[in-house]
């Protein structure tokens, strides 16, 4: 099935998302840029039972404190209680991403771990969240959307604001609260 | 509604401000100086009341220590208690602030979910805060309001020490206590 | 026995392996990558029912984020109980590994104590794990299948999505997830 | 009143200090050197009974180290007991401090909050202390003097050793011990 | 009895060693390489019950994760218990060693004091220790070696996988594990 | 008194000095070389009943695992309990030291609070203290010993290891352990 192991990396994005598992829930696709350069990158989230007394948040590739913020807009937006569940993050492939345009993907990925939905398959998913449980445009939309495209991909769900003309190619859903992200989200 | 998100980035102040949201509390705009560049940024904060027994302060893009001595000071001088609530503050676009330009902003953003008051519309506000409660003058006042009256703000609120003359094309008010900027600032 | 110490450094994978103790259990061999250079080294785990009250983590060679992340997917996908372990795990050599591709023999390495079985003997592992507990490609699979193969390995268990062609000289084994790679790494 | 918010800075002291407010407890003026120039600063203490069990303190512009072996000093030589108060101590204008003949300013604050007494106006107070209590005379006294005169203030409280001529501008005060400082400094 | 400590430094070596004291438990002089360059230095451990609730771990010139896998291996391997006592860990010197190589130095000064008894004279101990209690080879064990001998040791305690050829002038002990290193090493 | 104040700064190593009183408790003179530099810094130390619970140990200007270590083996060697005591250790002037030399300062600093015994007048101490209480020779000992000289110091308490030949013009006293030290240095 995965025969381009051995091949010559030719897209960088690619090796980081052929192994996705649309198939489990906790995993979304997302679109990060480094300097001018977009990339696409596959995002996990767990959330289970805690197993001692303080609920632990373990993160790998994302800065905590951003983790903290987005898990308290679902707390407080979405009425959920992650108080006495564990919360792990991941991010595949060993990258760090450092913008607020992975905030949604990883409130995504939490939710769809929480709720034990999955998310609609062949979409990635980009845009910062505020605390007010808007999602916010972010800069370069255009890269982020033709590397979706270009890679395959059939849908890019993305901050209402950085929609501007629908894509021939792809479907774009612009979505403009937490709320709306999540019902067009998951299956 | 938000047409610009694919457009070329004239204005980098602009893209952080076009998603602001002031129909909800806890959102503020402040002014602050990057070496001799001024930009707009939008901070929010959420308080909420705790669902652990210890409060937690979460910041993404200031520094908790300055966080500290605000909410202390609201406390303090506005008598105020936080001590059974979750604080966090938020700001936006990725941005990190280094200045104590933004205590104002950190303030009224607090106090404006507390009080479960929005800010008045169309405002930026920018000042230092001391432990006393005063409001400090800063570095820079002009092309603070140069910047607000550039994206089309209709109103400064500033330290009264900053205040020289009225500026024609946009309000400005001075305040010296943070008294005096909550009851000018929230609706 | 051991006859190369004083003899020049001709393969500097050599001198970290040659001491390796495939006769106890917690000892796995990985392959990394620096930049484009593979080598091969011995990953140890250290599994024992905790003397104080709380667990103690503690890693040398490894990031203590990603042993949290590889610890909490054991417990979710292959239902085991850590809570009540100390759990130490180290990287011989004084090698630091910041490479997701060690998680799998990091995985396997606090299975073998947990389960008190060994890894079947002259076996390499490598592979990123996902928080699904699905084993993901990792980049650039022929250098470290060579690396093995020139040190004398029988054996590389590694993801399913890095293997193309079966190499003739070294046994290649894929594996698409945690408890396939359990079975067939443990003795 | 303060007029000078837009004139172009002359002097980088005049920014920092024309705000203070004289009239609350905790505000000194403590005079710094940064390779060979001097500026005048405002330190900021606030001393309150502490809502939570284990007192705070939160410091902002200096070193907490150094808060800590000054609030040591106050209590062990005074017989101040701060074991169940927090403490805020703040530099206005965002300045970090890095030298210890902030040490007295640091005290003096403390102690104005403490005692509810304010500081004498017009005067500038700098000194290291040391753990017996005694001030310390400090290095390049005289430039500190010099820009204390200059911003035109009345008064200087400063290390007895660092006193050889009276000024004829600005009254030079030496003390030798915290007790002599607290004396001489609050009103 | 020293007499060379107004002598200029002929060897780096020497001045950490001279006033060595093998009349007292804990003492372990070890050989490390800097670069190229081996040179001598003495561990010290001191072991003794707690004062507090929680027994510390205080090492200076080392690394505390090291520090706690030794000690780990210890407890596992060598039926230790180190859970009611404090444990020191110095590098006289003021060096800062940063290579396993010091491991079975660690280990042999903590069981010196804990069993009470002194090193054999005149030895120099390296290895590094696996999660097993195997004594592992270390890189350049020649030069270690040579510096031992012409610093006028008698008797080298190394892993067993670094030794090829007894050395004439200085008895040369290959260990294997951390049972045998503990029988050879004390008196 | 002190009148050299305003004087330029022809010896460095004098501004530190000219302030120490000799007249309190758990001050203590010593010499550190900073490169081929030497000069000479005062150490306080402060001991006394803890307020809180955990007793606190809190320095400025040395590294707080060194002040542990010599803690340790003040308790252990001299058989003193500090398990009570808040313990704080401050370098005048704000010097940084990072050299073991200082320990015997440190001790000694610690020990005359204690014991509530002053230090002998006009004299320097230096030394770096092993776990066994055992003072060991440093490097440099020569340049201290002038640096000593020339400030006017009568006396020096140094490693018995460093000391060579009787100066003819400043007292040596040579010490080989804490106990050793300790008699010699208190009044």
């Amino acid at each position: 099935m995965h025969e381009n192991g051995l091949i010559p990396v030719l897209n960088p994005s690619r090796i980081f998302l052929d192994e996705r598992s649309e198939s489990v829930t906790g995993s979304v696709v997302t679109a990060v840029v480094e300097g001018s350069r977009p990339f696409l990158v596959e995002l996990q989230g767990l959330v289970s039972p805690t197993s001692f007394g303080i609920p632990r948040r373990t993160v790998s590739g994302i800065n905590l404190s951003r983790a903290s913020i987005v898990i308290a807009v679902l707390e407080r937006r979405l009425n959920l209680r992650f108080g006495s569940d564990d919360i792990y993050i991941n991010v595949v492939g060993g990258v760090d991403i450092d913008e607020p345009s992975a905030d949604l993907a990883i409130a995504m990925a939490l939710l769809s771990c929480f709720k034990n939905k999955k998310m609609i398959p062949e979409t990635v998913v980009f845009g910062e969240i505020g605390l007010g449980g808007e999602i916010r445009a972010v800069s370069q939309p255009e890269i982020r959307l033709s590397e979706a495209e270009k890679l395959g991909f059939k849908r890019v769900i993305m901050p209402a604001g950085n929609v501007k003309v629908k894509n021939k190619k792809i479907e774009v859903i612009g979505v403009s609260n937490l709320a709306e992200a999540a019902s067009l989200s998951l299956v």
